[in-house]
């Protein structure tokens, strides 16, 4: 925030301690909005609301308080039914109108068990490493000779067969060492190191290997394996343990494997899959005045991996979700509409949470008025694109004008789905808004031991919440179909 | 480095390159060097042989040795063992004259176990966190209430006797968030937080606590304890259990006590004291042309703590140290003076490796000529300060003027006693050198598993060898006695 900005907002703060709630108008946030679209008194309350938000710690505290009554919450575990009780309870302290659990069965359940390595020759070492989602078990030490593939696409180029017989298939692709091509992001090299965590497995076990390991799909230089993955084996080809070592063990082997001599590992897994689980997705509503018959949507997900405490995945999501509902359900009268937050129960081990909500609820589909999910951290908000119909558009265009002081910026691309879970929704016909998100250290440390609250960046929190609670605030109370 | 200083070094290997050696003078680094002191070709060479250390990668080249090919190195361990052959292997490959290991024998060695903990109650959550040196195991689980002291002075506040009884103490200072006083350094608060590291144990278990775990002595918020500490019960004091939980999990720990609920913790440590072990020292040496009665010294430790690869500790010191003298070593003719580099096998453990080669060596203190160490990681050298005689302290500020273009300033302070094991010979009558290093990110890393190769960074590493070669190139020429 600008010096000038910043001065803006503080003045018209401190006008409103001094004299009480004021109309406020364009003036105050430099863009001139259009009150054909969106009347003055919403587009007042819109304002204030935002500059509570940025003032209300609300959204930290809710991250605060999941990681550090319930922590670690995967699907089937302990923590999970600590999770979904937490949820509830949270709900209703937050003065949510109506709160529910939908069941949510999954084929099988997962033990991550212990996972250790050690390089045995030309050098012993110990090597840190964790089970990636799903993995079966070693069944006791399973010794390799390693074989390095800088790609996944060097490993699918080993022809099928035996050529990787009693061997261990090491890819070493760094995403911190990703150069994304003109115009991608951060997320390209994501998305790369993300191919050989979801399908090595299953292609390293049809070119015969034992086992395969990959180097953490991450930024960070930390000690600690990433996981993820999950549910990922191919019915016909053989079930191998696969495992992801952390940067520095990865880089530790590449420098072993410069030496031109044969390197064997030993690799000792105890993971396990197991029957049924069964989980939940967990809903809280703000009961607009016209009813819960439709409804906008929040979404994050409450399950988490299970070595941190899932504060930035997705306890941010969750927290900033949950906030900005219940500012809105705190302010004075109801909002037109309802808004809905959708707590998923199975978003880490493939969006299986959403899916079964979209299975069980697929005759109100079309009562979703518009949803957005916050799956990316706790950072700031830098871009909204909307997914929404041609006469809602230019309603959304002047909705952003309220956020803009916030630091984001308009993307014209009218082309969003929704992030991580929402997406299933929107791809079946809800309109949807994304909102670009800084995403700062999220790929050091998801899906990682360090996943805990003290990575919370509370400033950044207040910023995020602030803008999903100023459009939803102003979406909830405008009487349009953002199908249209 | 600015662009005018970087412009006229380069200017001058341009000229080596078209013209051959010629005679550098004051001009080219910007000082007057006084030659009745440091004669012009001793000056020259100097010179010559700073600017090849900074575009010679020997020392990141020893540290990524020692770390791919022997790792972790706890004396006692088959690491140590394993560091002793290569630190031989090394020094003859690197051309030194005379290389040869001293024994060192300890009282006992030390069995790391496993450790791990959990919150029982009121919130079941897992902990992070690392044995401290020597540190006994808990026989079984340990269960207790968790009863929280800011600091180490709050501990000692609590009446001796029972006043802890079935308590584990947990001191929760953070040196991330100490601020040193006006005119301290950070240095400040790690000497803070060592205090409950290295007598935490004693002082808990004289108020009748049966544990005592401290937050990490660090400045990282990862996932990892920060390990340290060795060989510290008392007679006649109860030998309690010691670790260490990560900054997070010790922010976690802190966030469920805020709730003022009771807070039980279990804890299970499997580490044994055990009986005698044998390490050794490891000296290499370059002969001078006046042969090995008098020497200068460089000295690093070759041990670590066992859960990193000993990279920044004090792999940077064995690196730096080893490559300064090889290279002078390398150099046309001899040096006039002899120069031994001492890595010390038990520095972690407090300083056994110097105290016996102190002892051992006791009738040749005085043959030290001049000593210096880095224990401090990879980062560049910002200070030169000396700890000589009234007679040599006009030399050494000429030496001096060799590195001022490295960026180090000069302190007139004169209180130098070697840093590290060197301060142990230093306060034994050995003159010596004080070399104040940017630790960079150091307290992130050292004494965890973090401790990695990837943690080095190759340019300041050349930059530090480079000071060190420049004035140990020096004072292995000059006549003088350094005492006087």
């Amino acid at each position: 925030m600008n010096k000038k900005r910043r001065w803006r907002i503080l003045s018209f703060v401190a006008c409103l301690l001094i004299t009480g709630p004021v109309h406020a108008d364009e003036s105050i946030v430099g863009l001139t909005i259009d009150h054909s679209i969106i009347p003055v008194e919403i587009a007042n309350n819109a304002i204030l609301l935002r500059e509570k938000a940025l003032l209300d710690n609300l959204s930290v505290d809710i991250v605060e308080s999941i990681t550090t009554e319930v922590g670690p919450r995967r699907i089937g575990t302990e923590g999970d039914a600590r999770a979904i009780a937490w949820a509830q309870a949270k709900f209703r302290e937050l003065g949510f109108d109506r709160v529910w659990t939908e069941e949510l069965p999954v084929e099988h359940g997962w033990i991550r068990g212990e996972a250790s390595a050690e390089i045995v020759a030309p050098y012993r070492q110990n090597l840190v490493l964790t089970a990636l989602g799903y993995s079966v078990g070693t069944d006791g030490d399973l010794v390799g000779e390693v074989i390095e593939f800088a790609t996944f696409d060097d490993l699918l180029a080993v022809p099928e067969g035996d050529s990787l017989k009693g061997k261990i298939a090491f890819v070493s692709y760094s995403m911190a060492d990703y150069v994304p091509p003109p115009g991608a992001s951060r997320m390209a090299g994501y998305g790369q190191g993300t191919r050989a965590r979801s399908r090595g497995h299953v292609e390293a076990a049809k070119r015969g290997a034992e086992a395969i390991v990959i180097r953490s799909v991450g930024i960070d230089n930390n000690r600690n394996g990433h996981t993820g993955s999950g549910y990922g084996y191919e019915d016909g080809v053989r079930k191998i343990p696969y495992a992801a070592v952390s940067a520095p063990d990865a880089i530790l082997m590449q420098n072993m494997l410069k030496r031109g001599v044969p390197m064997t590992m030993r690799l000792n897994m105890t993971s396990e899959i197991t029957g049924p689980i069964v989980g939940a997705n967990v809903i809280g509503e703000i009961t607009g005045r016209e009813g819960s018959d439709e409804f906008l949507v929040l979404g994050a997900h409450l399950d988490s991996w299970d070595e941190g405490t899932g504060a930035l995945d997705d306890g941010a999501g969750v927290g900033s979700m949950m906030a900005a509902a219940a500012m809105i359900g705190q302010m004075e009268g109801r909002p037109r509409r309802s808004i809905r937050v959708l707590l998923f129960g199975a978003e880490e081990i493939g969006l299986l949470g959403v899916r079964e909500y979209a299975r069980a609820n697929q005759g109100i589909i079309g009562k979703h008025l518009l949803g957005a999910e916050v799956d990316g951290g706790g950072g700031r908000i830098h871009t909204l694109t909307s997914g929404v119909g041609a006469t809602a558009l230019p309603v959304v265009r002047e909705m952003h004008k309220l956020i803009a002081p916030l630091g984001v910026a308009w993307s014209d691309a009218n082309d969003a789905v929704g992030a991580s879970d929402m997406s299933v929704l929107g791809r079946a016909g809800m309109p949807a808004l994304d909102f670009g998100q800084n995403s700062n250290d999220y790929f050091a440390y998801h899906h990682t031991p360090n996943d805990t609250f003290d990575k919370i960046i509370p400033a950044d929190m207040r910023y995020l919440t602030a803008a999903y609670v100023t459009i939803f605030y102003v979406a909830a109370e405008l009487d349009i179909d953002f199908r249209e």
